[in-house]
């Protein structure tokens, strides 16, 4: 049945429908079809590009399980503990780049066996949303002695400690509120890089709000430079360029690749010809084994004739460089600021002069056109060659360090994600150049043993989403009993990653460090090629395949094994080392850390 | 070779050495032979009983390791990962009474692992010390960027944590405070029996200090309450007990346990007769099959004879009570405050009335006394039976929990350590009657799951040491996920404690809150009889047996079983349950639980 209005009428109609249209374009978050909470901060992981959700149950997070376990978007991990499914939320953010880690703990307890993993966050710069399922909002408010508290009614001392360790928090306690405050912190999350820190009080997880927010994404892109001080800069840096007559190099940092100024720095390269250098938590964001590639520079410990090519060079042009003392040879750069122009991702300094809000990811596109012109005379720098070096032929069949890197190099593809441990494995890589868009996942400034476990479960489930090839971890036999359960829920994904455990009877970058030959040291052996088989129960087909490796010949003939190297199913390799033999650079990182802290007393008589 | 002295010069001799010796009487914290930092704060340790010290190397704390390792008394464990060690110094602090337990890490990554497990000592009331290495006293003021630091220079970030979760901190800088704030510290942990935190840094582990205040002991006895107060307070409650006409009952909790009143409470049930309950948290204080011990009081989870008796009393005289949820049953007690005394270790509270600084540990002896008179007619006052009872004859061979409580009450042995993790197990042994001085270990206010898995190693080194029995451990599959790989040190340290893993496929505690058919409560399952061989290097003579159970006839002839009883080795039992199963504890928490906590909206319309 229709209803026949006069042509006033009709307008008056029209009038009306284009106000409402109008009103909810101004005013979309007021809007929208309303949708529980616990949805709407799903619908926005979902526009960042989340996948996957790690945690563990707890009885203040289930309601939100609920919706995350229905939700055809989001695939909840389940992860053995908080500490590994922040390893692995860390991993995932790290291999998946612009999107973020996700996750998910309880009050007390759950956030708390986290909070190491959020700190490594924090300080290494890596996106992290941790969201805590806490009691109620009345009882957030009346704080009766519930268990996963302290019993004296402090209910916000577990904010407190995360908010040391979390570049934003968001206590919502009002339904009216929570869609801002998820969207206050996501957003910090994806432009500062650093971990972020939300609780969701049971009772808030089913109130229902307005949608129309989410028609507005998230930006994580930093505003715009003020363009006169933009300039100003530009012509400052292209005059020390020229001063320099194109004796410059560029050095990469961590912050290139954290705050995704990858495509900006290597089309600088690219378009000026520059040579490039990385340090060491820079590595992996340049073409490793492209010509103008020169290697890894780390203060002293750097190779002589990489050394010397850096810091004979008239101009430094550093790229989001952070300067911690396993960064830097234990601050051993011989470049002068006088020298250098460091680029960042909320400041630049040229020389000594000092300009906040002036942030390289605007900045980089306009000054590779401006050193265009100066290609030629950049590209007749010569570079060291960072090519893949052939192991040396040793004459005894023990696995050596000096022998293995070189070997891995061999091994490595393009797109496959490296995971190396701090410790050897993580000195050890440095010296192997990547093969293209491979991905190096380590924990250089952090250094928490352990971490890469559940990092690399991340890292291979952001991989096999973003079609990277495989997933390698480096790991030793001390860092591993850390938090080795992890590896039942690589299993139980179903992710296939190589497992490299460099079994050298305990810890080994200690013993350079300090206690050579002490019992603190050590650790029991562990029959490591039994774990795939523990981590199944016996009903389910086994997956996975493992080897201990003794000689060189034996992993040689393994690593050129196709079978092996196509990586279609989850492998674990022992390999059997030395328990004192290390790579170059800790040896001589050890010397120098060893002269910072006095372990024992210059004399007796002190 | 002697010289002859003037009998003047004789007495000048003899009085100066009397006045050095009066002076180092007096002052003895200024004399005595120098010693190391790290010495000084091991002799303090071993003053208090502390025999073992969990935790992690780390660069930062190796050189105070060479020092522990050469200390003949004190033993390093080694643990797997800095969370099961700060668990396992736990479990020892509450079997090793009147000790404490100490834990040492490292800077940032070793001590934010271990922040949950000193939380939860926190929590319940444990005495734990928290030694962390940490950079020079230089680089504490410097603040370089070190590894293991957030990168932007916050080296207190840490200690502003730790603060939150521990009951005094020190941060010495200098030799010349060391000692005090070592003693400081110590003092208050074994006071108010609760966690505190020490940082040490590298270079003061081998300053040269005097060691005479090694000559005074610390001292955990509190001051005497005021006696004109105390006297006040006696006459009123014996005035409120007269008025009772002997219809009292005593009911026994948590503080009672970790403030050492134990002998004085059980003096108390000795000489008056008064029927004696306990809370859960006070579980295992008093003599379970005594006959005037009554069973466990929980609100109204309590069986419905035990509460009559409990709730129908005219007074009741609380001692080192503690009101949690789980505690209490979710704060449910019958029980007006009009007709309640309350004795804690720092304050005293009779009905209404507030007396703070009164504290039981003086107050009860005196109590005793005054109440002696009157147990003839307080031993008439009946309560219900708390015998072991036989497992109930079921039809099914199914091993359910309402058959197998009942069957371990039978199989534990006086001086056994019982431990019991958060979940089924903590609710199932709470209506076992535990045998004479047995010591129940269990969270019930914390809560954190997968703690019994390192506080097993913890109870079982002290269990060792202080000549008490079999150190049992009942964990769920969910549980031990977490926490796996400390089995492996008790392996090391050859304990033999009982390891029964109840399997039921996942997180039933969390299936009974909420989810009872959700994937996310479901975990992979294991093939939990395949640890002891992993954990062990293939060149050690393997230690332990292990045995999977699926009925009651094959569990009730392994606990009848003579050489498994006597635990001469590391055992471990899988007891096959159905996933659904739970104590009637249990059952009937989860359900006053869901009534707090919504998890689901009640209307779609909401």
């Amino acid at each position: 049945m229709s209803i026949s209005l006069s042509p006033s009428q009709q307008e008056i109609s029209r009038l009306k429908r284009e106000v409402s249209t109008l009103q909810q374009e101004a005013h979309g978050r007021d809007f929208g079809e309303p949708i529980y909470v616990g949805n709407y901060l799903l619908a926005r992981l979902e526009q960042l590009g989340v996948t996957h959700m790690f945690g563990v149950p707890g009885d203040f997070n289930l309601g939100f399980l609920d919706l995350v376990e229905d939700d055809p978007k989001m695939e909840w991990v389940g992860n053995c503990n908080e500490l590994n499914a922040s390893y692995a939320a860390d991993g995932y953010a790290r291999v998946k780049w612009r999107s973020i880690g996700v996750l998910l703990t309880t009050f007390g307890v759950g956030e708390l066996s986290a909070i190491n993993g959020l700190a490594g966050a924090f300080s290494e710069h890596v996106p992290v949303l941790h969201i805590v399922g806490v009691p109620s909002t009345t009882q957030m408010k009346t704080k009766p002695m519930l268990h996963h508290t302290l019993g004296d009614g402090r209910f916000d001392a577990y904010e407190k400690a995360a908010a040391q360790f979390t570049i934003a928090q968001a206590h919502p306690m009002t339904k009216e509120t929570i869609a801002a405050e998820i969207d206050r912190v996501l957003t910090t999350c994806i432009t500062t890089a650093r971990p972020v820190y939300l609780t969701l009080p049971t009772d808030l997880v089913y109130a229902k709000i307005p949608s129309g927010r989410l028609l507005t994404p998230l930006q994580a892109i930093p505003p715009q430079n003020n363009p006169d001080e933009e300039a100003f800069i530009l012509d400052e840096i292209v005059k020390l360029i020229r001063e320099a007559k194109g004796e410059v190099v560029i050095l990469v940092d961590a912050c290139a690749v954290r705050h995704h100024v990858i495509e900006e720095t290597r089309e600088l390269v690219k378009r000026t010809g520059f040579p490039v250098y990385s340090a060491p938590m820079g590595k992996g964001a340049m073409i490793e084994r492209d010509e103008r590639f020169g290697g890894i520079y780390v203060g002293s410990l750097t190779r002589e004739d990489i050394k010397e090519k850096v810091e004979n060079a008239k101009l430094i042009l550093s790229i989001g460089s952070l300067k911690s003392d396993f960064n830097t040879g234990n601050f051993t750069y011989s470049i002068p600021t006088a020298r250098t122009v460091e680029l960042h991702s909320d400041h630049t300094k040229v020389r000594y002069a000092y300009y906040p809000n002036i942030v390289m990811k605007h900045l980089l596109p306009k000054l590779t056109a401006r050193l265009e012109p100066m290609a030629p005379k950049a590209s007749q720098l010569p570079v060291a060659s960072f090519d893949p070096i052939t192991p040396p032929d040793e004459p005894s069949p023990v696995i050596t360090h000096d022998w293995l890197w070189p070997r891995i190099g061999k091994f490595l593809r393009s797109k496959d994600v490296v995971v190396a441990e701090t410790g050897t494995s993580s000195f050890g890589i440095l010296e192997v150049p990547l093969p293209e868009d491979a991905v190096c996942v380590s924990q250089i400034l952090w250094g928490s043993i352990g971490y890469t476990v559940g990092s690399t479960l991340g890292a291979a489930l952001a991989a096999r989403e973003t079609k990277m090839n495989r997933t390698i971890l480096f790991v030793g036999d001390g860092s591993l009993q850390l938090t080795v359960q992890e590896i039942s829920v690589m299993i139980k994904t179903g992710v296939t990653p190589i497992l490299f455990v460099l079994n050298n009877s305990g810890y080994t970058i200690e013993r350079h460090l300090h206690g050579w030959e002490r019992k603190y040291n050590d650790i029991t052996n562990w029959k490591w090629t039994e774990l795939f088989s523990l981590f199944q129960g016996s009903t389910s087909k086994p997956k996975g395949k493992s080897y201990t490796v003794y000689t060189k010949t034996d992993l040689d003939e393994l690593l050129s094994n196709e079978e092996f190297a196509s990586a279609k199913e989850i492998q674990l390799v022992e390999v059997i080392m030395d328990k004192f033999d290390a790579p170059r650079a800790l040896r001589r990182q050890a010397e120098l850390s060893g002269k910072m802290n006095r372990y024992v007393p210059l004399s007796p008589t002190q």
